[in-house]
Order: C-alpha cells, then sequence, then structure tokens
C-alpha cells in the first residue's frame, strides 16, 4: 500500500468546488472517479483545501491509498489522459503513510486578482473581480500590513466557518499593478472559510471602493467583528497557487516556499 | 449624420471569428444587432481587423455612421449595458465623416500567449496555446530579429490570403517568458490571414518545438515558401491588442504607440 499525493490544478468555473456533493459535480468527485477507474480500487481523495464553487487552483492537493503497479510518479501523466479539460494533475510523488494535507504544517499561498477597468475586459471575466472605480496601490498596502503576522481572524471570516480556533498566521501579503491588473498575493499557515476573499474586498474597500480604514481593520482584528471589514470578492478572482509542506522538503525540494520569515 | 469609433474587446472563444455570416454568430454581427436596437436606425459596421474565430481582442476597431442623438462619447455606456458578457466597448468617439479602419495608415499590436509547461493549466487553456517542450528564448529572439523591417510576408501566410500585396513591416517583436508564460508582442504595419499566428509557430519551432533555422526563415522571407516557416499556432493564444491610427491621434491621445522608430 502506497499513499500517493496529487498536486491539482483547475479552472473552477466548472465545478461546484472541491467537496464531494450529491448531485453536484466537483472536483474531489471527477478525482475519485477517474482514480477509481484507473486502479480499479475505490479511491476516496483526502484533500488539502476545500476551495468553494468557483475558485481556480494552480497547486490544490490530494493524497490517497493505493495497491496499484502504477509509479507514483506517473498518476500525472496517466491521469492527465483521462481527466476532463479544466482539471490537470502537474505533480505526483509517494509521500509516508502517515501523512495527512489538512493535519500537517503548511504555507498556503492564495492570488487574488482585481481587473480595475472603466468596461469589464471579456477575456477577464473568468478569473478576476472587476472593480471600476481607480483603487490606489499605496492604501492598498497600507491596510495589508496590518493584517501580517499571527492574529484572531475571526471578524474576517465567514459565520459559516467551524474551524475550532480562529488564530492564523499571514507571512506576506503583496500587492503589485501590472497594466490594469491587480493582484493581492497572499501567504500564510492557513485560511478560514472565505478569510482570502475577506481581505481581497477589504483591501480594495480600503484602496477607493468603499470607506475601510487602516483604523477599522485594526479594529476588526481586535473585536472580531466582522461588519468593520470590507465585502467577500467574489470567488472567480480567486486562485490557490501553492501548498507547501516543510515536513516534505526532503522528497519534494521543488515545491515553492512562500518564505515564512516571520 | 457622425462616424463614431468603437474600440472593441471579446472573448473569441464564444464566436466565429468577427466577419458577419450567415447562420452563425459573429462579433460583428452582434454589434450589428446591438446598434440597430439602440438607434433604431439599420446599422452595419465596418471592422478594422476581420479576426478568426477563437481570436481574442482588447482593441478591435469598429466604425459606424449615425442620426442617433446619444452623444459619441456615451454609446459604449449604453452598449455595455445590452451588449453579452463576452463582448464589451472600451471607448467610443466621433471621428471624420472619411475615416474607414481598413484604408487608413496604422499600427496594429498582437499577442501571442504560449503556455511553455509540462501539462496544460486548466484556467488557461481557452488563452494560451499549450507547448511541452521547454523553449528556449534566446533562440526565439533571434529568430524573430530577422522578420523585422519590411519583408515580402507571402512565406509567411494563409494560401487563403486575398491581399493585392504581400509586403508588410514588421516594426518589432518583444518574446518574454514571466513564470510558465512566453508572450511574443508583434507590432506591424498590417498582417496578412495567418500571419501572427505563423509567425508564432516559426518561433515555438526554432525555441525547441521543430527544427526551423534563422537561414530558413531568411529562405522563406527570400523565396516564399510557405513550409519553410513553421506551423500556424493556434488561435486561442492570439489577442488583438491594439490598432493605431497615426491620424486621429489629434483627437485620440490616449491610444497606445507601438513605437514605429523603424
Amino acid at each position: 500500500m502506497k499513499r500517493v499525493l496529487l498536486k491539482v490544478s483547475y479552472d473552477g468555473a466548472g465545478y461546484h468546488g472541491w467537496q464531494v456533493q450529491p448531485n453536484a459535480i466537483t472536483v474531489e468527485g471527477v478525482l475519485n472517479e477517474k482514480l477509481s477507474e484507473l486502479t480499479g480500487e475505490s479511491i476516496e481523495v483526502i484533500g488539502a483545501s476545500r476551495t468553494d464553487a468557483g475558485v481556480h487552483a494552480l497547486g490544490n492537493v490530494a493524497v490517497f491509498d493505493t495497491e496499484s503497479t502504477i509509479p507514483p510518479e506517473r498518476f500525472s501523466y496517466a491521469l492527465n489522459t483521462i481527466l476532463p479539460e479544466d482539471i490537470s494533475v502537474a505533480e505526483s510523488f509517494e509521500v509516508p503513510p502517515g501523512f495527512h494535507p489538512r493535519k500537517t504544517d503548511t504555507e498556503k499561498t492564495y492570488e487574488y486578482t482585481i481587473l480595475n477597468t472603466k468596461f469589464p475586459v471579456p477575456g477577464r471575466r473568468g478569473y478576476t473581480w472587476h472593480v471600476k472605480v481607480p483603487l490606489d496601490i499605496d492604501k492598498m498596502r497600507s491596510a495589508a500590513s496590518v493584517l501580517i503576522g499571527p492574529h484572531d481572524f475571526r471578524g474576517f471570516c465567514s459565520s459559516k466557518t467551524q474551524a475550532e480556533s480562529t488564530v492564523r498566521t499571514i507571512y506576506s501579503i503583496n500587492v503589485t499593478k501590472h497594466e490594469d491588473e491587480i493582484k493581492i498575493v497572499v501567504c500564510g499557515d492557513g485560511f478560514l472559510y472565505n478569510m482570502v476573499r475577506i481581505i481581497a474586498g477589504t483591501l480594495a474597500s480600503a484602496g477607493g471602493l468603499g470607506k475601510v480604514t487602516v483604523t477599522d481593520i485594526e479594529k476588526a482584528l481586535r473585536t472580531g467583528d466582522r461588519t468593520l471589514a470590507g465585502l467577500t470578492a467574489p470567488p472567480q478572482g480567486l486562485c490557490l497557487v501553492d501548498i507547501w509542506y516543510p515536513e516534505l522538503e526532503e522528497i519534494y525540494p521543488e515545491s515553492e516556499n512562500c518564505g515564512s520569515d516571520f
């Protein structure tokens, strides 16, 4: 029996999110079906991040156990021949039997993209949040700086959050602008339900879309009052870029570390 | 009677190209329909570039004549409320009555995007050409340099080309790589049928996908032998970025000039 890890990319537009649901097509559901087809076993993957409907991924992670003789490194090739075009496996390799992608220390990197133009740009509508008010990048950066570090983020998550603790550490938030696109790259040890989308909405508000101030953000962190932060930005602007496990560094050196010098 | 210019963006995936066709949905057809609806007149636009099925645009150009009382600058706002989500009008303004978008000196900028990864990336498949062989950017740049300047490009166009002359001037070709994406930005005074896609295919071949050499490209330019250049790259990687009319500089100063110091 081997435990195999998959790095999974997908276009979220066609799926009701990651997690298996009755009567809905999900990324996890498709992976289970294709892996079971490939191995002749009844496979149920364990996913690292249960992304929402419409959210994209470059590097979500799933593991599964198999008796198959397919070499772990070959699963990516074998799966990519039978997966639909909007799901792709970028890497596959063996991990220790006890490795659990949600119960292991991690660094996750998300990217949120805002298209800051007067009118929507048709070719970007599925992958960006269109904001027509011109945003002030410097104000967005000031707002972002307040969020860095370990904080109780209960004011920055959906009321549907079921996590036991709402304390998370954000290692870095980079706000950059290239032509009409503003990218918010957030790296941290984990994120609560809707947390990255609320951060994106809060920074957009601070940048000119709304009236959130640095003081409001500090107060939201202190009091946990969700109404002080900004709106929840829409899902299609969000992409789970990378999940990094320090524990796997030896066997997976090419993964990107987001740099937690914090 | 006023002549109004529209700068048109679209996601080419949903259209059978620009030009009106019987029994097929085209960008030009949709614009004619929506402009006629808006003005109560029977409008037929004149387009600058008849992009192929699947090709995208940020700044294609169309003009039309109208007696409407809608101010020319307001057509973009009015159209964007009734156009489908995958077509958008970025700008509209009045131009001189005789202005013809295909019979006026111009500089056109196209961008071709190659996704150079081992496996396709689902979120990018509609907007890139996936090439899994690692490409050598320096070799692509060397190949590109041969194409700069005025040349007879009959070896770099589809046999369906109907142009009277096949001489065109390329002002610049910039090949850049950012992470896994290679962008080829081509600026010139005009392009023959499929010419940018053949240039992209030729540079990819020179970069390692095929065996085209700088000598082959020089010979293709000299002899017009289409078989010496590379394959025609697929449409979804191509985007018409901008069309610039020096004649309109006075009334349209914010348009980008691609810099024809040639």
